[in-house]
């Protein structure tokens, strides 16, 4: 049976190089199927939710309207002779599995992230029959359905996949599958928010990461604190409306997306002295490298009660308008000297008798109390439990990002992990420095992170057997300081793809082996083929010459 | 009056961030001006070429939808009240200087590098009064043209500029300004090459080295060869039929542009063998790195009479068909283990007696007799004068591009010099290997070019006086193993317009300074600012709150 097996795995190799991520558990042969003009999709689900049947919608507007070719020589006509005698698969059937609970994929989405329910069972016979589509959830379909629609190509107008039968039982490994976008340092048009999830659900990531505040902007429209972004936000066309975000958040919750926004605190609040100059220490101050990792400097005057008081408020009246559960209170690269110089905070701290770490803590339980108030658990960046001595909720989620080697401090304080390491997962690295007047300076994060490097990410590295489970997964991020709308989609795709598949599969594909580049090239070449068939821009991983030939282009080829 | 010059200078970095180029000599003030409604562009030239009058037509399109607002804190609001009590400058005047000849812009542009004339002279008074502009040529009045419609800001339907009285005398420091666009490794559409023109054109660029066939794909289609595109490109769509090569060049001839094809021979030239496999040494063979310094192999048998005919007979087929007089036969990277393991080769070698070397020399001045019948000059790339013993005529070009370090022994073979080394100007550099199965390794040409590094590449270095005249210029340059048009815009943009600014304006800018990014940031912004508003997706350089703060993100501010 296990020779069976490698057998069949070295088919599933050649075979479903259309599949990323790619399932924890498959059978797949080499039988071509074709489908008819009009493909049935039956929702045998009671009452079935309307963002299900939205998403097999989607199903079927993927499956006419992708029209890629297999990226082979010849392309489709290289096919054109097994279309022609293949069966014909009338008909795919989703079906929840008994007992389970219907909701709508938007629900079961933003459910807490340990009881999500995403696996499913996709099975497509090779003689026609009917395919038949299980799961425990609504969620769990809508991935299927998002596998499903990665089988198939197109030629001559006739629809098509390669390699029937497939038995795929999927489920990811990690709960937590991110990416991050920073929407301060540049402003993204709601579209571009819009076609990044999108592509995000191609891949089946479950969590947009908004870093949506900074230093350089406030793009974020408060009821309570319209101030903030009216005079915060670059302009009063770079701002996210109430609407707008709600607009965000319900597309991203019907792909099966969760949202957690972060408002980056105490550091990272220039932009808040813009409405709010008495709450922000060394507002724009000079030199900005005395007091910032990077222009321009300012920091919440967390000792003042008035700025503790104002930021819970703030948290608050964000938290509550947020379906999910998971919520940025940020803590990163906080700036000493900036207190150190700041006449108010020396006075505060001399009169309350509190130090600058008490007082910190104070402001963090504080602001922490108003998510918690309003369900969220909240999450942090790593400094805020390696560097300060901050009184946490245990259940706090820490962002690991300064380097992978600090996850293993953070598990030894028993937190919750996402792996978001800078040295593996920045997609920003690597176009050198962009602070004026350092002409030839390389960045502190160069070089550039590859696909490569990623994905040979390995998220239990130096994790004790008993910290193994505080890792909830990873993302990839992108940090806007030299990014805008006009390389979006480049810079991210099929880069973010990487970590996307070392979460969801864990670290061993479905033939039993590790993961590994090259393996993987091939269908990542299909994906970003597939991706830019979507609209989305992502950029070329190699010459055409070799996305046509897998491994023609290796090393040793 | 060095004292009053020293103050304009000032004046003039404060008030003329829209040039790029910045003009060799400049003198401005600090008066605004505006536009009206009509205004008035008058050609004082007799029987004006009509791409002239389509000159004027875009420099009134861009006036009317640059809406470029200035990039202050606030934007347009910021110039509201200087607006208002502007003078209206009502007429600009074109004209010829006494005794110049008129000839279409597009027959100017095509001329021998050595004799073209760009210069020109604007003149904007402060008063409102007619401006003008003078030229020895309609190639002077378009770069002139170029200049003006880079003062122009909108705020609230008002167009308008900041420093007038405006003076400038200006000409390039260098004759050859380029870019070079490899359609190879990936096919780009006509409109993307459109596109990519008309941005040069903003920036004064005047060649585009198109590198239009190599061992990838050969998308020329070729009258005489047709079989080389039918076979070599990667499919029919992927051609570049005579007619789009006529489009391109036309358009590009009529923005002040050159076009320089390239047939890359006797290396890269795997894609010949799809249609002529018998003319191929070592197709595709394996292992690839053997035999070639990417995949696949395969070199032209340059020792086989039937080869240096059909080469030679190609060469004239396509030079006969494009205007330039410059034409690049190629000649990077020949592959010696190549030819020493094609048996065909050493048969001719051994019935001839020739050695390699030889047989390169014979092939090439055949190769290059074709081209200099068609009324061409030659350029070739650094290896076939500093590597390999060839004949060539003495005026002959030379693309440096393995290393800066390298122009210096071209010159001293008293060859002319186009500056393209891959450690200032290679636009893909930085993006990591692409060859597969080579997890975490870095290329060759890393790290990325920042706009910085190129901006600081001294285009006379190591050359003695007499040599200095053999430097033509230079050009920034994409390989795109990992581009194609989804990255297009932001790879190039504004990169390639550092190099334009260092071989139009020289060693030292208007105020008698050496060139430095520290200045010329601000500028660079505005131009990248201006593309996108234009609809070339250049990438941006710093968070905007930087964009709009000139400075105040310098290391030291």
């Amino acid at each position: 049976m296990l020779a069976v097996l490698g057998i069949l795995s070295l088919a599933a190799v050649r075979t479903t190089a259309s599949l990323w991520p790619i399932p924890r558990s498959m059978q797949s042969g080499s039988t071509f199927l074709k489908l008819p003009s009009q493909f049935n999709v039956t929702v045998s689900v009671p009452s079935p939710p309307a963002d299900l049947l939205d998403a097999v919608k989607e199903l079927n507007w993927y499956l006419a309207n992708d029209q890629l070719q297999r990226l082979v020589v010849g392309r489709g006509a290289y096919d054109a002779q097994d279309i022609e005698s293949a069966p014909t698969l009338t008909s795919l059937m989703l079906s929840l599995e008994d007992g389970a609970e219907v909701n709508s994929i938007s629900a079961e989405a933003v459910k807490a992230i340990d009881i999500r329910s995403e696996g499913y069972q996709l099975d497509i016979p090779a003689d026609g029959s009917t395919a038949t589509l299980v799961a425990n959830s609504t969620l769990g379909l809508y991935r299927g359905l998002t596998t499903f629609s990665q089988f198939w190509y197109e030629y001559a107008g006739q629809v098509y996949m390669t390699s029937a039968p497939i038995s795929i039982q999927d489920s990811p490994a990690y709960p937590y599958r991110g990416f991050m976008l920073d929407t301060a340092r540049h402003y993204f048009p709601t579209t571009d928010i819009i076609r990044t999830l999108d592509a995000m659900s191609w891949v089946k990531l479950n969590m947009f990461h908004w870093h949506i505040t900074d230093s350089q902007s406030f793009p974020l429209y408060v009821a309570e604190f319209p101030e903030l972004a009216q005079q915060g936000a670059y302009s009063s066309e770079d701002v996210y409306t109430p609407q707008d975000i709600q607009d965000i958040i319900t597309y991203a919750n019907q792909k099966g997306i969760d949202v957690m926004l972060e408002i980056d605190t105490p550091g990272h609040t220039t932009s808040i002295a813009a409405s709010h100059p008495e709450y922000v220490a060394c507002n724009q101050a000079s030199p900005w490298a005395t007091y910032a990792n990077e222009p321009p400097a300012g920091q919440l005057r967390f000792t003042d009660p008035a700025v503790v008081n104002f930021t819970t408020q703030l948290f608050g009246a964000v938290a509550k308008t947020v379906p999910g559960t998971l919520f940025s209170s940020g803590g990163d690269e906080l700036n000493i000297p900036c207190y150190r110089d700041d006449n108010r905070t020396q006075g505060e701290l001399n009169s309350t008798g509190l130090t600058l770490e008490e007082a910190l803590s104070n402001f963090t339980q504080s602001t922490h109390a108003a998510l918690i108030a309003e369900g969220k658990t909240p999450v942090v960046w790593e400094e805020m439990v390696l560097d300060h001595n901050v009184t946490l909720s245990n259940d706090t989620i820490v962002l690991v990002w300064i380097s992978s080697a600090n996850a293993a401090a953070v598990a030894a304080k028993n937190y919750r992990i996402v792996q978001a390491p800078s040295d593996y997962f920045y997609l920003d690295c690597g176009a050198s420095e962009w602070i004026g007047d350092t002409p030839e300076a390389t960045s502190w994060c160069d070089p550039f992170k590859t696909w490569q490097k990623s994905y040979t990410f390995d998220p239990l590295a130096n994790m004790t057997d008993s910290q193994k489970s505080l890792v909830l997964g990873g993302e990839q991020l992108l940090w806007t300081e030299q990014s805008s709308p006009t390389n979006l989609d480049p810079i991210v795709w099929p880069r973010a793809a990487s970590s996307a598949e070392v979460f969801w599969t864990g670290a061993t594909g479905p033939d039993g082996a590790r993961l590994n580049v090259t393996e993987a090239l091939p269908r990542l070449h299909d994906l970003r083929f597939r991706m830019v068939q979507r609209g989305v821009g992502a950029i070329a991983l190699q010459p055409l010459w070799c996305a046509l030939r897998p491994h023609a282009c290796d090393i040793n080829s």
